[in-house]
């Protein structure tokens, strides 16, 4: 496998992503690094999106507790899951029981610590595993978070890739997640390498165009959407919402709302006959596609996942136990197929009106007599149906020919300049 | 059940009544006071209406045979069907065999007196029983007709009322038969009912508009169409034309010359798992379904009765053994479903592209963790499928909850705007 | 029959016909004596039209091969199938060696002179059965052709007949075959027939136009096609091309590329529930349904036959004991039935809104009394389904009547204009 995802995953895990701020930015330098396709679109704190406002831009130094005896507890440093994302900064001697008031921990999962936000409250607040909390020591605390909510903006990376057609394959997935590797980073990651196939294997004379979306889920979606809501509803045939996409557990297809559009069909044909094949309507969303489905919108996008729903999910256990290089290639052949079939499939046209005069090129027997054409059939019919309309595939299934000897000859008949 | 409508019928019942004249001046006085909304539309006499002409006002004083012996026979003023309707006046001395000439009855119901017209072309005469027929005796007769055949007008009446859409469902009746409770007065009460139901239950704010008429059969429907086709075309989209609903013996659904318009379907579904429902084609159409689904005219408009086919039918057995109150309630009720329909489905519609920002609305935690989003399940749900398109029930089905929770939320996200 | 086919055809085979030349022309003189409607078309030597070149015309007047004894073989004179079709002119002695790389047998028919041509090749040679071939005496030889190759035409005969509509109904059939009966005169005679008929039957008001071609197959068709392509895209709404349609074996559907389209769908209809009907796809194309269904020609033609596939095809064993004039009949008929469909169907159109006032034109009872309606329940019935889209024939089924009774009442309705 060329695309190096897993290594990609583990170098970008430690750092502390939100919807804003710096630990975006400096994932998106390394992305740049890979594809350096990528441009920014800039939203103000403040501009109104729809419904939505963009926030201000949160940044985060350090976070910790610190118990009367010196112990530390919850450090950022250590994980950054500790910290509820977006707190405000404090720094303040409280009592274990005020503390115990903005300690979140995940009861179901007493080892765990649970990954929370307070994007749209200010709120200040610690993660602990149930066990952790348990341990806290009786006594004072001092609560230190160093974090800044200050003017700035959400951004948006975008890689556009222009094809003969306007009509566009898109792919999107999100960065604003801290240390957590399928609900976070698989995404990215597999992102990266489809850009980097396509490039690859598609360098130029693509057919198709294709755009990719990195963003914070939700509120990024939205006010890319808010910009370009209509040249995506004109120009996208089939689009892809990727996340959890790392795990080698099972492959999930979640419907689009409409449930039947382009991307429905070609995903679910691609996973026919995949083990382990989960298939959730649109009432089982999550992710973006609840943004490009969403009434008025309407996007053809449906969601793509290994396993869209799993144990370590939103917590410090979604790591490379979960996500791994073969789980992440696995998404990578779903897609890379879908993006195959835009690419490949042939459309075979006559340029020429009538049968063409094989004949004076030596592509046809210049005696008539009964019997005598048999051999050339195959080359006739493929004519007789080169209408432009039908895929090569079909065409050898219309005139009951081997796909392989059909393509052979639409080369052979390709290169003589009789069909395009 | 709040509305009389046998009580109504056997009011109306004594009155004569032919497609002009005052008998159905004075059927309409007695509507009008149930439902003052009726606008009368008057057609003068010798009016052309596509390929026909609104015929001279009927009007009847008295009539009846009276044999020399002073015996008097077939006496209008003891039932109304004993006349000839449009009989021309007359007042002479005739043999008996000059006599017979002038009496119809119905050969195969030798107990029935026959209902029978000539509005085209001019005649006298009276209808008996076979059995009262053959009890004439010999000698001379007195024929009395005190008629009259002059200029007026033949008038329509409409009802209409606006709706928020401009779009209309219809109901016709005919008023121009004498006294017959099947074939005449069960669809005007009907259509009166249902006006009141209308107006009782849907005061304001309706979603549709809805035109009732009654007019006389044929000659009235005509005169309406020539004069409203063009609207009515622009703006029906479903209608009923309501004949013989009064007996509790069947449900009849006579399908329009389409067979398959919006007409057709509601009441094939509003009559699923209904006993005794019988199909009628377009081919057994009878009333004015006639002109309705006419060549040109094309009305998405069917026909609904309950026993479309019954041996009292035009005859003087066609009374309140026939027509009971039950039988009325069961086509009122088929008919309400189908307001119903139109008047309390809700379509629901976001008023926002993408999701609503529903955490500044306090309508959606404002700290984010895993587990926290199953309570507001369904307002997600139905903010996600409430593209205008899909009404409440459809939602509740596909989002799997109940419509009663579905339809709450619905209230509650319609009052603060955020659903239309 | 009125139309002796089978004399044509005789008086016709002797004729050495090519794609060129004046074996064609004197052919083509005979048909015009019957259908003096023919018009030609030349297209000049040299001419490009696609991607073909218009050939030299070639013209034969005599050809043998002599042996030294002077016993002469392969006599055109006595079967012009014995020349190579195309055959450059030559006078030679040449030994028996080189003789025999000049003829052409038919190894699987070892008694029947096989048919051989090559139009666009320089060639010269003779054709014989296996069994002639074998007897040749050793020795020299002379090899005698009198042929010439010059500029001049290739002639497309084309018959049109203008009908109140501009669509057409197109019959192609080709001249270019020397004495062969089905593979060849069977079309042309058919064709001239069809012509025939439609002149005797629909001498004017036609509902539809018609096209009528004969020319040499492929590149008769391709040069008639590169000159009037645009309007027969705009025209012909359903085309058949017909060859070997002479025998009596079976009847033989050559689907059409698209493979259901109107003339698809008529001719299938048509040879619904006759015996011996084989049905092609396109895959088994083998005249001018090649051209006339080539990708972007697109039109709605497609084969006819009798036999299409016979063993005695493209040999002199193609003679009249493969076609018969009850052959030739059977073929008539079915394409007589498709010309009469579209000239005899009518589509009733009420010329009046709502019903009609059948009374004042004393085609209605006057008098109303339940049951006197029976009698003309099919004129209401006609009347109400006139809507001018559907045909008389669907009528009938629709309303459950004799054809019949529905055409009688039809004309008599369309007499009094209520009907159009």
């Amino acid at each position: 496998m060329k695309y190096p995802m897993i290594k990609w995953a583990k170098d970008l895990f430690p750092i502390c992503r939100s919807i804003t701020g710096s630990g975006q930015r400096e994932t998106m330098r390394y992305f740049k690094r890979i594809n350096p396709d990528f441009k920014t679109i800039k939203f103000k704190t403040g501009k109104k999106i729809y419904d939505w406002q963009i926030p201000k831009e949160w940044n985060i130094e350090d976070a910790y507790i610190e118990h009367e005896s010196g112990a530390r507890f919850a450090e950022f440093k250590k994980n950054n899951l500790h910290l509820v994302g977006y707190s405000i900064p404090i720094n303040k001697i409280i009592s274990k029981k005020e503390l115990l008031k903005h300690i979140y921990t995940q009861k179901d999962q007493p080892l765990a610590i649970p990954y929370v936000t307070s994007y749209y409250k200010a709120r200040w607040g610690f993660c602990l595993s149930e066990k952790q909390k348990k341990k806290l020591p009786l006594g004072k605390y001092k609560v230190f978070i160093k974090s800044s909510l200050k003017k700035g903006s959400l951004d948006i990376y975008q890689a556009k890739f222009k094809g003969e057609s306007e009509k566009e394959i898109f792919f999107s997935s999100y960065i604003c997640h801290p240390s957590m590797a399928n609900n976070e980073l698989s995404g990215p990651v597999l992102l990266n390498a489809l850009i980097k196939y396509l490039k690859d294997n598609f360098p130029k004379n693509r057919k198709f165009s294709y755009r990719f979306v990195l963003l914070p889920e939700t509120i990024g979606s939205i006010a890319y959407l808010s910009k370009f809501k209509k040249e995506m509803k004109k120009n996208i045939i089939c689009g892809f919402n990727l996340s959890c996409v790392g795990d080698d557990r099972a492959y999930s297809y979640i419907a689009s709302r409409d449930g039947n559009n382009l991307a429905d069909q070609l995903l679910k044909k691609t996973l026919k006959g995949v083990k382990n094949v989960k298939k959730y309507t649109f009432l089982e969303r999550g992710s973006d596609e609840r943004q490009y489905c969403a009434p008025g919108i309407d996007l053809p996008v449906c969601g793509f996942s290994r396993s869209k729903k799993y144990k370590e999910y939103h917590t410090d256990k979604d790591n490379f136990n979960v996500v791994t290089q073969k789980g992440l290639e696995g998404s990578f052949k779903v897609m890379k197929i879908i993006i195959d079939q835009f690419e490949k499939s042939i459309y075979p046209k006559s340029k020429i009106f009538c049968e063409p005069n094989l004949g004076k090129r030596n592509l046809y027997p210049t005696l008539s007599q009964k019997g005598i054409y048999k051999d050339i059939r195959l080359r006739m019919d493929l004519l007789a149906f080169s209408d432009g309309k039908t895929n090569i595939k079909e065409i050898a299934k219309k005139i009951k020919q081997p796909y392989k000897k059909v393509f052979l000859e639409y080369k052979f008949l390709k290169l003589r300049k009789i069909l395009d």
